[in-house]
């Protein structure tokens, strides 16, 4: 292990090296203007995995963008890991609260990270991360330290719900057929208190329109005579969540895993400093479902957030207009035992039946996810606390996300495998944000504990 | 008055030949990327003035785009129109619902246009109305028909507020010395019962800023435990009208003219068949304040809504983020005697009062406008009416607008003179909207009108 490890800081620089290359590629799967650099992107991540020595390497093609595949068998009767990771990124906008562009990376230190971070769409969230995969893989195969065997699948439509994931690896069982699966796309509790994700909440997204009028009408011509489509909508929104911070979908508690006080207890040990916490992101106050704190409202309880909002005249200066239609995106993070297709039909349903009669109103489903847990008494999960109590020296616990990654279910339902989520970012790196970034303590502790991951794994 | 009737009958063609002309130059006065096309537009007005026989024909700067004045004095001791007009039109979006470019004017028969209409952007606001003046001008001119004096000065920021209007009024109130303003920029009932406008609503104009979280946040990491800025502006616009359609703002009704039952049953007789008011616009059922009715509430009533509404992904797909803030566009008509200060004051005021204390927000006043009433007893609003009785063979009634034409407040305490407000569109016309358009008939209609006005005043 000690070559492993030498072998991987001597090639630091060159590490990063690469993987700014990688960054600079604009694959966002969301936006079909980028189509080609989605592509283009797939095909490096295929030259990467060859150069370090995997075998099979393949740009599969499906429905929508390509997974990348690769792996290594050293001997069919060890234990094989998969490894999974994304190569599209988040839309970057909005674009003008970027330091500097997202796609040109670039280092820079900060108060987290007195080492540095890479600065670049994609730096954590999942290009960074996946990345650690397939150099901690080089730094084994380089020092002949490969313990077992190892199989990779990185997709490019992670961002966009995983669409062709599914048929992919339901077609593909045989050649993915592994004994547990590791995944590099959460976040630690922090420096300090170094976690393993052990529970990530599912997601049900859609897309609300509501229609008044059957064109854009002059509000003063009409205004105070006829149903104003943002206004209804500004009313539906409110609705949806009441005064208590409860999400007032009929029956969309039914289903919800009641975590045992005992258990609370136990994971408000690792509760932040709420006053930082507020700091952080430069709120007054918070708010959210009454009798519970932050750290559970965001991993053991079910919420809903409207994503985006748009209707009438959103331009420069002034224009008296009644639109004709608004609209919104609304996502609802789900828990264990809610199920993607059982709350959008629930969200629909009521969305419909809270509309007055004056307004026509459309729902229409996006992705949706499954919610995930893996128990901490699991090998998996031993394997990975162990791994990073090594690399970081300190204790481990385990943490759950409020964060989805649906396909966590998926490949437990179709490979019969469980997904170890061993990320290494940090909260506040700001995915999905401007001015994403990824420390390099992080990256390289996300490389060292790899390997150690692998040696425990194939160990135990 | 026959010679000039005739003349008028034989160059309608060309008339509609001259305004396409007008109508192809894109003068949206509240993009700044249209600059150029709204100079070009001022230039073009000055050169139809001056062939029509204006004299002192001018393009005046001022600090926003320029006024063009013109005139023709034939006798001091007469009195004098002064005819006012603006060539700025509205943004044409959404685009793609036009049927065709909304600068390429052509002419369409419609069901209430069996003659044709004519379709672009700024056909009947107000490019197609203001244009009917010079040509009647023009026509009294080649038929030595002009009774009495006319000024004229048309503007180019009317639909951004109108500001340098009101300073360029007071810095030449001697060369705008009048006796009364002449404006088509407002509607008739309908062809069948034509009207003058003899009210107008005010108007307030703000744009408010919520901010949560000081920057965009993944709403799986967040959701649940912060203040999501879309949620809050939607419950802040759900409070602005409460359930009997009454506007929430503290101190909002103070100063509100009431109007007595008997001015109310009169304007009531006026009343359209509410179901064919819904069927035009594709509404089930409207709403408003109650006990009032939908013209009521449409003129002698003032009114808020949304003009336009954004925050957080707006893209094409799905994107889990927690937007740092949402803005919306909102207005408010208002009815004398409120003022656009008072009320953009009060509205500010409870707006604040009512954000809760973990959001900032902001609210910034756009343009104002002081609602006005022309008495039916005047000069001015009999002359008006007896010229249309003339040109439409019918009985001519007094009629509210809801819309806002805030400078004729503005002219009456600087110059003194009321303003007659004989527009001759339709409220179908869908001004502000995709596919304005304006009949032939009306404006025919009124440039046969706008002679009989002048002989009518001249009498007087």
């Amino acid at each position: 292990m000690q070559d492993t490890l030498n072998y991987i800081q001597e090639n630091k620089q060159r590490y990063v090296d690469e993987l700014f290359e990688l960054l600079k590629i604009a694959s966002i799967s969301a936006d079909p203007a980028y189509n080609q650099d989605v592509l283009d992107c797939a095909e490096k991540v295929a030259e990467h995995l060859k150069n370090s020595g995997a075998d099979q390497v393949e740009v599969c093609e499906t429905d929508g963008y390509p997974i990348v595949y690769g792996e290594k068998i050293i001997n069919p009767d060890l234990p094989t890991v998969l490894v999974y990771g994304h190569y599209d990124v988040q839309p970057p906008d909005p674009l003008d609260l970027w330091k500097k562009p997202p796609f040109e990376p670039y280092i820079e230190k900060t108060e987290l990270h007195p080492e540095g971070a890479i600065f670049a769409r994609g730096s954590a969230d999942d290009k960074g991360q996946f990345f650690m995969h397939i150099k901690a893989f080089e730094a084994m195969m380089k020092t002949n330290a490969l313990p077992c065997n190892v199989k990779f699948i990185i997709e490019g439509e992670e961002e966009v719900g995983s669409k062709s994931l599914e048929g992919f690896v339901k077609n593909n069982t045989e050649k993915l057929a592994c004994d547990c699966i590791l995944i590099s796309d959460t976040h630690i509790y922090s420096r300090e208190q170094p976690t393993v994700t052990t529970g990530l909440r599912g997601l049900s997204y859609v897309e609300v329109e509501v229609e008044g009028p059957n064109r854009d009408l002059h509000s003063g011509l009409y205004g105070g005579a006829v149903p104003n489509p943002i206004h209804v909508l500004s009313r539906m929104i409110a609705k949806l969540i009441d005064e208590d911070g409860r999400i007032t979908v009929d029956g969309f508690y039914d289903n919800v895993l009641v975590v045992s006080e005992e258990e609370r207890a136990e994971m408000n040990k690792l509760k932040d400093n709420p006053e930082e916490f507020k700091k952080s992101i430069g709120l007054e106050g918070v708010e959210g479902e009454k009798g519970y704190t932050a750290l559970e409202r965001t991993s053991i309880r079910p919420t809903l957030d409207c994503n985006g909002i748009w209707g009438g005249y959103t331009g420069e200066g002034a224009k008296t207009v009644i639109p004709s239609k608004a609209f919104a995106k609304i996502s609802m993070r789900l828990v264990p035992y809610q199920t993607p297709d059982e709350i959008t039909e629930k969200f629909k349903n009521y969305f419909e039946k809270i509309a007055p009669d004056n307004v026509r109103v459309k729902v229409t489903p996006h992705h949706g996810g499954m919610p995930y847990v893996l128990p901490s008494d699991t090998k998996e999960y031993l394997a990975a606390k162990k791994a990073m109590e090594t690399a970081f020296g300190k204790e481990v616990l385990p943490y759950r996300s409020g964060g989805s990654i649906p396909i966590t279910a998926m490949f437990e339902q179709v490979l019969g495998a469980k997904s170890v989520l061993m990320g290494f970012g940090l909260d506040s790196d700001a995915i999905h944000s401007p001015n994403e970034h990824y420390g390099l303590f992080n990256f390289f502790k996300g490389i060292e504990s790899i390997p150690l991951f692998f040696e425990n794994y194939a160990k135990g």
